[in-house]
């Protein structure tokens, strides 16, 4: 349990930077210590190496850093809980989600940090893509980062928008051990989803989706979607100006409902909050279906505290803290998602993908209790499953090879 | 001495890539093994990080890997003697030049080859500009070259392209020493410039104002710039429409020669060939002053064969070849070139910089002979001496800081 009063764990965190000047470094993998070794790695043997790409630009996964190596790329408008900081200020976070990317896959990974300017985002990563075999989407405030994922789909290799996808991923994985402990189905299942920004549009998206996989072969009964204006429902005529927000309302509610937070969570069996803290009520909590299945995501301080949840008869609760149990955290998908993805050489990351990591990640937890729903996030073999999960399911699908060409 | 035949080397270069699948791998400098070191290296400790910069954009240089960190950046548009080759067949150049900074100056140096696409590429190079200490352009063809250089020079970063000033700074450093071996000075040179390229340009630009240097204090007394077309001279009125051949015209040749190469070196002490195989006969050098200098670097076949120079009567032959003495490689130059611009955290690379690097260079052979004017490219102490003149330049003359923030 992390006991660090916030103010010191600050303190720390400056010192750990500064002593180390950042978090990456980045070191030749060959020998350069002779002439020959120059004239091999360098001019003029690399000409050879050149040529051979300039025919055959696949190559590239053979002979560069290509195949192994993503940016983490940010244009610094969402970061953290801190808004729109600029691209200088976000390089702390994009070096740390690269540093965990080594760290758990064995993925080089780059931080790209980009600053407005006159050019257009998606124009600014497509130009930067021929080093890098995927691309991570970090910290880019909604409805820009769905707009930029989606423009980015053609690149050819696999592109995720982490806050949507990671989550979302975890978030299911979560979902399938707590059915387990409540013994419950998925297609019983009414979700209340607290949140329609990166995540939460991510998350009702590939609920939908589960369908898809064997395993559950079904989707829930019914998912309701709130904002800050209440419940998402078609008869929001504000939301057309937002493409987004009119996939939610086309694509949910399916009865219909209509009202504030306290309507939506009225019966229902699962509360995904992935907002902003202190928004569900004990009170709330009571009016659930029995056993109700609590994530309260907000990070630091989630929607409802779990020792209150707890209180007013919540069967499971996840937050994103790591001082509690049940911690949803997207580290336990991102780096195998990627990794699995690389290995694939598969050209996007598909629903299926994303359904196959999630079963990965809740199948590391051999025997679920309502207070052990998710593996816990330095356990590196979780991320040996999700890699090895996502692989096959992208070959599967046919988005990727079963040999890589390495 | 390298006598591995081209198509051995070439072999041994693919294999070399293969096998390590690229030169460059990323890593944590930081421990990630528990979670506090998770909560301290990234959230949520790193959030205080993230304040910080935000409040004073200048911090990334003390917490972030930015101060280390630069990027090798190109367009594929002139890589080696390959031409445009695109994007992806320039990665391996790229990434043997990150692998060198590394190695030979310990700076984190990461690839970025952009594709064409919509964007301006000197929008493209600044919009990813903020993780950067500075930027190395590579390969990049003239007369782009120049253009793309000039405009980033307002980033606040050190920005250089390497294949101008890097050469540069070397043929200087190989014109210091083999004047004194030839007991010239400077004000008494006669120099012919065969090559109005990236390099050309630069080399012609450097010689004209080593006067800055107290150890010199002099310009040469006349240079002549030959392209393909002969002499640059201001009567060819087709110059005027690229504003570089435009200043080499008004900058060199001030007696207004006309006419072509074989005009150009009568009575040149120096001939400095960057332009293409076999291009400087004997007969042309028997017509130079006494004790001609010839450096002859196209590369891999010079101008001129080192043996036929000698037999014409050259007194010191350099070439861009490790098999031959005098090898004039910009490996000797920009390694230390930004090395030293990072640790004075230089804004830019003035003329001064250059001319302290090429001084260094030349410095690093204690007792130069005819067929030892310059240091060996392996020699990691000649980066050091470079790094250390280049941040004291940096610092006189106004645009670096005495000690550095980190």
């Amino acid at each position: 349990m992390l006991t660090i009063p916030r103010e010191e764990l600050g303190q720390q965190s400056l010192a750990l930077h500064q002593r180390y000047r950042g978090k990456l470094e980045i070191r030749s993998k060959v020998p350069l210590r002779t002439k020959r070794d120059l004239a091999r790695a360098y001019t003029p043997g690399v000409a050879e190496v050149c040529r051979a790409i300039a025919k055959d630009p696949d190559l590239a996964y053979r002979y560069t850093l290509k195949g192994n190596t993503i940016a983490v790329v940010t244009d610094g408008s969402a970061v953290l809980g801190l808004g729109n900081i600029g691209g200088h200020a976000a390089i702390p976070v994009m070096e740390g989600k690269a540093a965990l990317f080594r760290e758990f896959a064995g993925i080089d990974a780059f931080p790209l940090c980009f600053e407005g300017y006159s050019t257009d985002f998606v124009d600014q990563v497509k130009n930067v893509a021929p080093v890098f075999g995927g691309i991570n989407l970090e910290d880019i405030a909604a409805p820009k980062c769905f707009e930029v994922e989606d423009a980015l789909q053609d690149l050819g290799i696999p592109v995720m928008h982490d806050d949507q996808h990671g989550t979302a991923i975890v978030v299911l994985a979560a979902l399938i051990n707590a059915c387990r402990v409540t013994r419950r189905t998925f297609e019983d299942l009414s979700i209340v989803i607290c949140g329609a920004g990166a995540a939460g549009y991510a998350i009702s998206r590939l609920l939908k989706c589960i369908g898809y996989d064997p395993a559950i072969c079904s989707t829930v009964r019914e998912i309701v979607v709130c904002d800050t204006q209440g419940i998402i429902h078609r008869g929001r005529k504000e939301l057309y100006r937002n493409k987004y927000k009119f996939i939610i309302a086309d694509e949910t509610n399916r009865s219909g409902r209509t009202g504030n937070l306290a309507d939506a969570v009225e019966g229902a069996d699962v509360f995904i909050g992935v907002s902003a803290p202190g928004l569900l009520t004990p009170a709330m909590i009571r009016r659930m279906n029995d056993d109700p299945i609590v994530f309260a995501m907000a990070n630091p301080v989630p929607e409802i505290m779990p020792e209150q949840a707890l209180s007013a008869g919540a069967a499971v609760i996840g937050t994103g803290r790591s001082d509690y149990p049940n911690q949803i955290n997207n580290v336990l998908s991102f780096p195998g998602v990627f990794r699995g993805a690389l290995d694939a050489r598969a050209t996007r990351i598909s629903d299926e993908m994303k359904v196959a990591a999630a079963h990965a990640i809740a199948g590391a937890v051999p025997e679920p209790r309502k207070d052990r729903i998710m593996p816990v996030i330095l356990d590196r073999s979780v991320t040996r499953s999700v890699a090895s999960a996502v692989r096959d399911a992208a070959v599967r699908s046919g988005i990727g090879r079963k040999t890589s060409t390495q």
